[in-house]
């Protein structure tokens, strides 16, 4: 009997879903419904910012095609909200007025932006009326709105020290807008990284062409603008930063009214145990951004340190990836089958990585300590536990930091600025949970003038390019031996560079080396 | 008609003195008296806590041989005292009872321990009595009793944290010993090393055997051994150290009593212009540790910067030599043509390196920046000069440690710990001013494992090897060619390691090395 899934929104991890679904859509084992709040099919949202300066096009960021997928059988549904979910009827009730029966249902709602809580803001997290000029840079109209401001040489005033904030005024400031990031704290990035990353950062973004305000905490937006728009973020100290356009990049909270509404767990997300399962209804699930995996199992160790959703499109992929299989299972050989599989594995803390043209920046792991900090040191090292170890380079006049901190030789935590092949190859380790070399300075040597790489295991085919889809070197080298020779191409074939495109520019070498390797 | 030169005191540098004397004395150009308050005639006072852990002899340390001298025609004092000087008469009243007629004067009375004021120890600063089992390891008779405690595996309280007590503890700490270092402050070497620095030194010591009790404030000192000898050290907070001898290390002070008595202007030390004289007395000298080279020209900017006598042998050394040839030229040929010679040139900040097995710090310059401090690091950069530069590589666990503090591209501070060839090549780096690379870590690959030397200057046989004696690997290596093959020969040869000893394991490389390419 074929079972129906729903899916409750159409994101890029929603859009894996059904693309892992389709072959059995297609057999008839399951029908699938998909409703999608926005007028789009799902497209890559880590990259708006990127589209918001010009760099990209939609065409490039869409990851899924409405029209193709009705045509194999997918009832896509796009702008249509679920109003409720009635769980005693099993039947979502649509915004179109009509309700649709489901075997399993799967939130994938995805996350909301942070409005920060500023006079002259709407403070309503649900449905935020912003003023004209004011945009948090979520979807494909809010990059409308900041291309047209970098189009002009606006004044971007850019309120939040994360990764995406960074990046868009970065890029901003390159396309030729005025750009200014206003954050809390010394340095950007809060407690990703230490002081001396930090500011090794804040020097290479204002040689970027950035302006950084730091300390700094907002209290109002001003709309002295035409029409009652943006015209300057106020600050508490009396102080304003005028502009044209303010980006709210204040981080992002899971969306998880529906599933509060009808009435199951949420922590930070929508709780989930170990199969994505929510607490006691084991026919719903919920993926991606919007979904916290906490099992209900107290002596569960993973679970006890996890830190909720990480916000990271490569986690939901690997979630939607795996949600497939154990819903094709379920609907090919029931439930005893499925809860057969193994389990969901932990996901590691993430490494991220800043894309930015002329900055490198990774970091992953804990980097609070520092080499002389006795007290962070040991920190843990009971029962026998090695204690940590810092190793740190620092030489901020030539834009380079990098901070190593292993337990037994292995990394704990990174932190790289300026440093693109030491950081490349400290990801490396740290994702293969490596034991570095006992000289730590040995890996300074992949950026020295002299660039030696032989040996460098950076150069392992088997390592990691693509974190977020999770693509192997490898992988990458074989599509272009298939002939693919841009990364778009490579992106089509191996899904490597669809996620936050950091490691667009490492595809690039791959098919660069190929080519140079041909023509020798 | 013959000159007739007066020195007091013969130490190693009135030795030296002496030694370039010889010519003139023995064509009877010159008479010279030598007034030595020690039994014994001038030895190497640096080397004195080696004696001490029975690590050299007596014999080895003599830098002068009272018969040969007396050999040659000059008068020879030895257990002698200059009492007074009389300016008017020109003649100094020694403790023998007799009175000596002067036409030149060269004071080189050398330096006294500074005695710390603790109860229990007797605080005149001209003639300390101090209790049994407390010794400031000045002379030989010092060194006789530390090497007592030493062989007898003794506990010996260090306090002071400077090179020599250091030095002193971790020779004693090797021979057998239970060796202390108390002092003040965080770390050992106060204002002349930094954190990090400090930090890694402080382990590397423990690592050596040696206890290091920082932040201690001492008050007094427990005379309660056998015969109401020393039994501890008392500290402010209510402590103590117990111990069977007490090392007192807290720095030297120069002996200026006799030419502030005749009415000589002093300061720290003896004022003397850049020909050494005494101010308004240009037939009275003073060189070494008494000396303080300070013209009385207000607008000399050396002298505006001068920090007072340096307490390294090296110096003292430079001033003997030049001074031989001013009074050589004086008593020949004249007033004018003596005035006719280039002054003695200014000294360069002096570079400490701290001689020890399986331990290797060097330092030189200003290091206290670190390279996050915008204040310091813009410090003296008016007028269109460059703003200093710190590059720092810190990993504690594995005791390395280095900061490089540049102007320009040029060293102005350095301290390296645990990376014996990039500390070496920063010294010659140092000490020619010359710019560094612009990737600063590729220094740390001289410490790497493959020991990359091929093209690293430090194999420059221009470089200095013995900065006390100002001797370069050249002419290190010359004196191997015509047959020294010990350390002893070199030295003897060339007088390379005849003062401070630091390197003595570098001769000993360029002898291996010779060999070994004989051999080949």
């Amino acid at each position: 009997m074929s079972e129906r899934i729903v899916v409750v929104g159409f994101g890029p991890v929603a859009a894996r879903l059904v693309d892992e679904l389709l072959p059995a859509v297609r057999t008839g084992l399951v029908q699938l419904l998909v409703v999608g709040q926005e007028a789009e099919a799902a497209y890559n949202r880590v990259m708006v910012a990127e589209l918001g300066v010009g760099r990209t096009t939609p065409e490039a960021l869409a990851m899924a095609d409405a029209a193709e997928l009705e045509a194999d059988g997918v009832d896509v549904r796009l702008g249509v909200k679920v109003k409720r979910i009635d769980r005693a009827r099993q039947h979502v009730v649509l915004s179109d007025g009509t309700n649709e029966h489901y075997d399993r249902l799967v939130f994938a709602t995805g996350s909301r932006p942070v409005i920060p809580n500023l006079t002259g803001l709407n403070p309503d997290p649900a449905s935020p009326v912003l003023p004209a000029g004011v945009t948090a840079l979520r979807d494909l109209r809010d990059a409308a709105v900041l291309r047209e401001a970098v189009a002009g040489g606006k004044r971007v005033v850019v309120l939040g020290g994360g990764v995406l904030g960074l990046e868009t005024a970065l890029a901003a400031a390159e396309e030729g807008a005025q750009a200014t990031v206003v954050h809390n704290g010394p340095f950007p990035l809060g407690r990703s990284i230490d002081r001396g990353s930090g500011s090794v950062l804040t020097s290479s973004l204002r040689a970027g062409g950035v302006r950084m305000a730091g300390n700094a905490r907002s209290t109002g937006v001003e709309t002295a603008g035409p029409g009652g728009s943006f015209s300057a973020l106020l600050l508490e100290d009396g102080s304003a930063i005028d502009g044209d356009l303010l980006v709210l990049s204040c981080g992002v909270r899971p969306r998880i009214e529906l599933a509060e509404g009808c009435g199951l767990p949420v922590g930070a997300g929508i709780l989930v145990d170990h199969h994505l399962r929510t607490y006691h209804e084991p026919h719903m699930f919920a993926i991606g951004d919007c979904a916290e995996v906490r099992c209900p199992d107290a002596s569960c160790l993973d679970c006890r340190t996890a830190t909720g959703p990480s916000g990271l499109v490569g986690p939901g992929w690997r979630q939607a990836e795996w949600l497939a299989e154990y819903l094709v299972v379920l609907a090919q050989d029931g439930q005893e089958a499925a809860d057969a599989l193994e389990a969901l594995p932990t996901e590691k803390p993430g490494v991220v990585v800043l894309k930015a043209r002329g900055i490198n920046l990774a970091l992953a792991g804990d980097n609070q300590a520092d080499p002389w900090d006795e007290e962070l040191l040991e920190a843990g090292a009971a029962s026998g536990r090695a204690r940590r170890q810092i190793s740190q380079w620092a030489d901020p006049e030539h834009g380079r930091y990098v901070k190593m901190t292993t337990r037994g030789g292995v990394l704990e935590g990174l932190v790289a600025v300026g440093m693109p092949r030491t950081a490349a190859e400290l990801v490396v380790l740290f994702e293969r949970s490596s034991e570095l070399p006992a000289d730590r300075s040995l890996l300074l040597r992949l950026d020295g003038p002299d660039q030696l790489d032989s040996g460098a295991t950076s150069n392992d085919p088997q390592r990691t390019v693509c974190r977020c889809a999770g693509v192997s070197a490898a992988s990458i080298e074989d599509s272009v031996l298939e002939g693919c020779s841009t990364v778009g191409e490579v992106s089509k074939a191996t899904r490597a560079g669809t996620g936050c495109g950091g490691c667009h520019e490492d595809i690039k070498g791959l098919i660069e080396k190929h080519f140079q390797a041909t023509a020798a």
